[in-house]
């Protein structure tokens, strides 16, 4: 996303927001079916409290749209002050729906105002990583979403989705990258995080990276092999959680008279051999590469390997909420971008030189630097203007409601 | 409630728990706030899931509202099959408040259509039991909203209540009671609870009641006087209680500024020195009594002493949503129907010669006899009806968020 | 047991505790398995704090042993002060087992000086209650360490004990009782705990009592006729225990190549179908007893039944750790004392009248009264000496490792 | 620790792992106060059935010395079958303290018959990473002792330790290291673990890192600044965890009247100034390099500045069991081996190339390979012998019952 005007791109994505929910009634904003993740009507508040604090309400003449809403809608911002309870985001109907609506209303008008009287570059910057901020909680409402339907013996869809016939599945090839001194993260003016700071020397072993991620087939194999019952395949941990939690194959996965079937925003769905295999904890992207005689491969190497390529797959723009089959690799491995986000062996810390922000917008990446693991590449719900080849997702070994999948590796 | 006319009741006590939804969003009415409180929609739903599952279900031509309902609404009926999990009530954004509103319609067509058959005694017999079961949903909608409303920073009312000045308090007086052998429990034609049956005798020592509930400026000075910090005026699970949960007050007792304020489903209110103290567990209600030189009743004690009182309490039908102050005692302890459930030291355990109801009926009441205690005479949420001298509510000891409160006896 | 002489009665309690650990190693002595089981060394610490701080802290001259172990040997009174943590008994190397017994020698010392230099009738109430209290301790040294060893996969023997056939099972008859206006609890100038008190009068209905205990084949036949999965026979507070802890029948019992056996403190053995079940918790007693078409019995159809009744089963006395085949019936029904304890459907609960002894002694019994259940008649870990018709024991009720079993009653 | 002569190293290291429970009682050796720590007579003979199990029992000829050993004793090898549960090794009083010493007689008659009969190379091998790992247990036996005997209120001495006066601390500095390709890890034929293999290239920014380890002093510092109550100085995971777990400053730190305390394995001290922090967490580490305007190092950075560096911190012949001041720095930093495990900021995840050893032995250290840190460098309780510059040792983030401390790098 770049900001080539920044107001028309502040309507562009704050619309987006409300056109992912507009499928969707005012109890089904207010869901929350888990700790982690939060009432879509929550994401519709915080992103615009998120503006609110950081842009706007130092502003001479800038009233607050309510005055309980700085606490109840600061998700983790210590030196913002207190937070409603992250577990107790479901138990506020009040504001309502159409409050959080009048509240966004609310919002618009005092960003939209700072802009067009020209805002300086500081407050562009901070609008500017506002939308980004709101592109990432445009994938939570999809993916908090989903978990909280799942919940439902009516397995309720989204959004209605003719099926559609698997097609052939494109041969797995290795692409070879050869060892040397590598640079990775960001440079340049062009709007990053933090955390993809400073761009710095890596030495990288020689590798190969597959050329598209693990489909739904493939997995099954491993299921059906008895990889969720084979101690040796399996992280001390992951084997920890999967039998304290009692997975027995990919989450929203279930059998039904035999067959393998998924939840869908589309609803239930037979299982399609040929689409990428989704929803799998690090620990389970992990043992299935050990089972296939490969790795996971490191942020470094995925950024290696993701140089010049294409964005190729599925994004939330295409309507499917759902990853697709891959497209066929050439030069470089195909799907690198969208469809999955792809786990890698990397814990997420660091890098060499990193700066946090200034001020609150220091809390946004760095806290959270310890017992969590790098995904790249996007899903099928990221928007596209989004993603970036240095974007660096993260999320716990044990977290399973994101669209996230296995590009395998190897020496 | 008596069965005059069972059709005019049944439409009267179906109106009744809409009513109390009417001031309500969709939103509030999908609240669930802890395991053991149900969204108002599920209780909605579920008094609806008892008269279709035991009273319609089976007759020729009835056609089921929904298929997925028989689970999702059952409560604990294991010889019914399966139930949606308890604490995941809340996970339910589908169906809909309206699907719900149009389930009751459904299921009321049903009803109607029975009675007006000339439906057999035993039909009629389950449609009262389904009555007097709604009536009990509609005292656990308010408590339970109430519970979900305190979770809100912005602790919203129910309905807004003009405040009133406190009056004048009643002074305590003993009413006393002489030993002999006496009967408790339900005889005869009208309906009553399996669990208040049979009419048996027990001997009861001589004993005084006292002439009112304990009130919030008598608690209140329970509570400045340490009470809560001293060990030996509670029983060994209520003080282990107390410390892990960290009471400091009866439930919804808040400190602004050096002044004692509850929550009330009216809002936030100071706190009225002549009301009845309310939401209480067992064991704070046994530590004030213990602190005051008294005790509290037995179940059969206040039986005894109930016999020919008036229900001079406040019930739901005040639309006041809160306990008053008690009237002034005459021949019989006052308020001891309406205002505040009185806390028992009985143990909730069958009567001598209890007998379940046959079937399913039989999972009602019997099952709970365990780990709970008996409170008596309904609260400002139940229905003025629904009451009686014999009846008997439980919860566990450590339940606070129903209208409880205290009675003291003595030797 | 009766104080004719309390020093030589005080020789003989102290070395029968002692006596009990003669065949344990230290080791052995420091195990807790659990937070509601404690080491036998601190129950031989704790028994010996008993009479220190009860009896002699405040006499001119005496020393106390060991500064600190007035806290560590606390058990629960809190007005004597802090507690060394309940769950933390096992993490005490120090003191040593022998400094423990030289602990017990320095108070034995104590308490035989007072007596001989002729104590006060106060403090002699004081010696005969840690008396009893020690007593008590003795049979819990046993229950603890059982299943303390359990734990182990050596299952080893607290005494080797040679197997003994099975004999023929007398058969199950019932005792009538009238109804009727009766007397319960202890009176008299003898020995009996605060919770035994006042002897008051209680009107009991017509019942049956069977004439033993229900026995290991009985209540194997409920468990093969599927009495774990069917919630219909269970209280709802059981079925949900036995649903989380995933019991399969009582504790101790294994399947061992399609044969039932149990472990004992002689070591694992063949479940003899002619003994009496045992190490049941209420719920199963219950259970069982709905499947049988009977009850428990009340506390005190209880201790009608056993006016009159010899102690004619097995105690502590016998060496055999473990109950015995029920003796034939005659007037009374058989085994009401000894082998094991009888869950009853009585809360534990204070009597019309209760008074708890003066000063910290209050907290001995009447703190616990709530959420437990009243069991009756001893058990096989029992001093003989130590039970009586009116001796109130009480335990939570899904506590499984005393020696518990069930008499059935009827209507 | 070569293997000149492998024979008389088995002899030695098998002894010093005894002579560092010769103090203990065999209650002291039972105690197991965290499922995180072992018993000392579990290490004494899980050290003995690594050897027994992985390099006797397929010797023709061997008998294995109990048949439930196998299972007892085994840590956490899943392709060795089941596991005693390890939060249950505490309570196993059986085999006792005499019975696991003669078993580790009985294995080392099996393992010096081997050798003398002339093993082959690979079992040579298996001998000594078994003496490698009973090295490690050695430091295991303290830290889990002193952890248990931390929990008792006695706070008993392993040993006595006469108080030293503190002395003068050694200005901290700083040794700059320059930008390059560096190697890091283990090459050549001595022993070293699989984690770290192989000798690999890793670039390595410019930096700087700290003379000596953090002081008792400057810690303090950071605690009197109200270092644990500003979430801005934490990760959000270590003030999540400060919180829950309510830590005000390192485990061992008690304030008595005013002034700082710490536990020792020579029972309670003054905190000395002069003395390097220690029992950190990775938070803490963490917290307070950012408080002090520096960071931790990598480990590569750690290794890269190591090389070259002697030996001049304590380790556990010196009989101290507690880290002493640090020596004044040279050319390299000082006290990099000894005294305190210096948290690095580098998660412990497997070098490139990484193979883990043939079979059960791949789960010696692979397996952990999520959600640990890596420390460096050994402390006070390492064996001198056992150290190497490419040593990895690993903890989770929250763990703090190690000699872990603090080395500062900064950019």
């Amino acid at each position: 996303m770049r900001a080539m005007d920044l107001a028309e791109t502040y309507r562009e994505v704050r619309a987006a927001s409300e056109a992912l929910c507009a499928p969707l009634s005012p109890e089904d904003c207010a869901l929350q079916s888990m700790p982690d993740a939060s009432p879509a009507k929550w994401h519709l508040a915080h992103t615009s409290w998120f503006f609110e604090t950081l842009a706007l309400e130092d502003l001479p003449g800038y009233a607050p749209f309510h005055p309980a809403f700085r606490v109840l809608f600061n998700s983790y911002y210590q030196s913002l002050g207190a937070q409603h309870p992250r577990p107790e985001r479901g138990v506020l109907s009040r504001p309502s729906l159409d409050e959080v609506r009048a509240y966004r209303r609310h919002v618009d008008r005092g960003i939209l105002r700072l802009l067009d009287a020209g805002a300086p570059a500081s407050a562009q910057d901070v609008v500017l990583l506002g939308l980004h901020h709101e592109q990432q909680h445009q994938e939570l409402i999809l993916t908090d979403l989903k978990h909280a339907f799942s919940r439902s013996p009516l397995r309720p869809a989204y959004r209605e989705r003719a099926p559609e016939p698997a097609g052939p599945v494109q041969p797995l090839r290795w692409h070879a990258v050869g060892a040397g001194l590598r640079e990775i993260g960001h440079a340049g003016p062009d709007f990053a995080f933090d955390n993809e700071r400073p761009r710095h020397r890596v030495f990288v072993e020689a590798f190969e990276l597959a050329s598209r991620p693990v489909t739904n087939a493939e997995y099954l194999a491993f299921v059906r092999d008895g990889g969720y019952a084979r101690p040796e395949l399996w992280l001390s941990d992951g084997f920890a959680t999967l039998s304290a939690l009692g997975w027995k194959g990919p989450l929203y996965w279930e059998e039904r008279e035999g067959e393998a079937w998924t939840y869908t925003l589309g609803g239930m769905a037979p299982l399609r051999a040929d689409e990428p295999v989704c929803h799998l904890s690090h620990y389970e992207a992990d043992a299935y590469a050990r089972w296939a005689g490969a790795r996971l491969p490191t942020e470094a190497e995925w950024e290696v390997a993701a140089e010049g390529a294409a964005r190729d797959g599925g994004f939330v723009e295409t309507g499917r909420f759902h990853p697709g089959p891959s497209p066929a690799a050439g030069e470089h491995p195909a799907a690198l971008f969208g469809d999955v986000w792809e786990w890698t062996s990397s814990a997420y810390a660091p890098y060499p030189g990193f700066r946090p922000l200034a001020g609150s917008l220091g809390e946004y990446n760095g806290k959270f630097m310890s017992n969590q693991l790098v995904l790249r590449g996007g899903s099928c719900a990221t928007p596209r203007r989004h993603i970036r080849r240095s974007y660096r997702n993260f999320f716990p070994p044990d977290a399973r409601w994101q669209w996230s999948g296995i590009r395998l590796a190897r020496d």
